[in-house]
């Protein structure tokens, strides 16, 4: 083992899952999966409220903006259970039970408690504790006051931890979309602390019901049942291919492509045998750094060239054309608008710098 | 099988082999790769001409400038063969042992095509043609002119792609570190055209011998093994591992550090009880999009996070203390210099930025 103490990194990538996974619903035991985890000591809530905060920043980065993130914590659950007399044996296996709610109804939920040898008054308990209660820092003053859970220890904790996760985000200026929802459990048993879960509702563009997109929590005692040495961590998952499945039905829903190239100029010649100085103008933008492409065929028509902006959205044509190389110009054409000006062969990679800026900011204020 | 008639992509993962690697040797059987790959029709060269290109701006960009890319063609060193007497089912076995060629003398390699079955006069014909010449275009003609060569159909063709290939690269301001070499053969069997390989050489600050970095080559037949239908591809494979292990040792050389992390503003409290104005200011920042971090602790001392941001090259600290607070100002350092000065906090985000660009701008005049 090395002795990294300490770690905050994202990675995307395969992940296995040993499970028997709905296979009829597109889920695999070997998917794509995007995680962020930050590993080691932090003041309590302050490595958990910037998860959070990322879990918003990706969803609404990705173009989401119907989802809410729901927030709960082990240690609440635990003293909920406790106060309503769970023997600490069945915490785990309540817990579990609790976790389907998002899928069962209350009377199936009680079921499987009930089956997994709880007895009629502690499942009611539950019940009046967990299953309505969704607010944000005005429900952790509600519990506080609740006479059921005074004075419970791992309550208490939690509640602060809840309170300073809510004071945190403000200051952060994260989104208000995340709820606290003491019916989250999250299914897996390593979590201690904070667990939360990235919800899509339906919306006019996207009407299925998605559910859970993205989770995660804190796990202190995951690294130490390996290592022998306990360090603590907080991370999360996304559900990447079902994120990117849900953009592409919205997309389709609003008649919108998604880009499959990153390409922002395309280098179109107006006549034929002008290959070579098309070569001559991308090697000028690419060694500028600007994303550019031309055509592989020798003498492409100039329509099939716009078509092939237009079909795959790159925004920006640069045209040469004979009498183009004779002014040492080119004709700097704007895909969407059509609109097309000359600009000065030496000034062209400017040019194409200052157009690009002012569509995203046209883009930015049509999206406002 | 979809119905994809063209692609260009690159990916970077792992990969497996089935062979027997080197083990103790640091090479294994995964690994990881970046592979970048066009697939689809092409004038002649022009998709090969980008790859070396590429090739090149991936090398220049990690921060090397010791490579030679050898560039060779396959049905170059067919027709060779062909003249030389070899019979059409020995191309491939012949075409191995030159494969050696940078590993072992030229009498191990005469020894491996002597055991393939070749007699010792095509086998001596092969030592004249191969072992020397090396090159740019000005090898494509002598090549032209030699007699031993002239009027083979393979040798016509693949010299005429040359020919392309060092014009393209011109045209695209490729770097003068191309190499036509004819001993270059590459071990895959599949391609069917222009091969080449990138090796860095020794140097004051890495002087390893560290050999082939990235290679590849056109492989027009391969897909159509797999689907019936041909589709032409060109691409290179660089084995990332290998570099960034070199560029460890030749930052290790230059007491440099190689940073882990994106961060480029630090957000530090100069006084206690300032970790809510941290994460008010962090927000801020991340909002912006500005890669921003702080201590996870409430309390740390401030040489403690200016030492952070020596550790980790993180350039600019923005420093908030009591009086920052009370005039809503904030203090911008900037780590390397040690200079700090006072901002306004409304406009702190276009300082960090500017003093961001003006750090970039002096960089790039002490490197060139």
């Amino acid at each position: 083992m090395n002795k990294l103490q300490s770690m905050r990194r994202y990675q995307i990538g395969p992940v296995y899952r040993r499970d028997q996974p709905a296979m009829t619903r597109g889920r695999y035991r070997e998917f794509y999966q995007c995680d962020f985890d930050i590993a080691g000591e932090s003041e309590p809530m302050l490595a958990d409220s910037e998860c959070v905060l990322i879990l918003t920043e990706v969803l609404s980065g990705l173009g989401f903006s119907n989802y809410t993130v729901r927030v709960n914590h082990r240690l609440l659950l635990d003293g909920i259970f406790q106060c309503c007399g769970v023997s600490e044996a069945l915490f785990r296996p309540i817990c579990s039970a609790v976790d389907k709610l998002d899928k069962c109804s209350w009377d199936e939920v009680a079921k499987e408690m009930s089956d997994k040898g709880l007895a009629d008054e502690p499942i009611e308990r539950i019940r009046q504790l967990v299953l309505t209660p969704r607010g944000s820092a005005d429900l952790v003053d509600q519990l506080r006051e609740n006479p059921a859970l005074k004075g419970n220890a791992m309550v208490t904790q939690a509640l602060d931890d809840m309170s300073r996760l809510f004071r945190y985000l403000g200051l952060l200026g994260c989104p208000d979309q995340v709820r606290f929802d003491l019916s989250l459990a999250r299914g897996l048993d390593y979590y201690t602390g904070l667990i939360y879960e990235a919800v899509l509702e339906p919306t006019p563009d996207c009407n299925v019901t998605v559910g859970s997109v993205a989770g995660g929590g804190r796990y202190d005692k995951l690294v130490g049942m390996f290592t022998k040495k306990d360090i603590p961590c907080v991370g999360l998952s996304i559900g990447v291919e079902r994120l990117f499945t849900i953009l592409e039905q919205m997309h389709k829903a609003k008649e919108q492509k998604i880009r499959t190239t990153a390409t922002q100029v395309y280098v179109c010649s107006a006549q034929k045998n002008l290959l070579e100085e098309r070569l001559r103008l991308c090697g000028q933008l690419w060694r500028a750094g600007l994303p550019a492409a031309h055509s592989l065929r020798s003498n492409p028509k100039l329509l099939t060239q716009f078509q092939y902006c237009e079909d795959t959205g790159v925004p920006i044509a640069l045209i040469i054309g004979e009498s183009e190389l004779r002014d040492n110009k080119v004709k700097l054409r704007c895909i969407a608008s059509r609109k097309e000006r000359l600009v000065d062969r030496d000034s062209c990679v400017d040019e194409v710098r200052a157009e690009l800026a002012s569509l995203a900011a046209a883009q930015q204020k049509t999206e406002q």
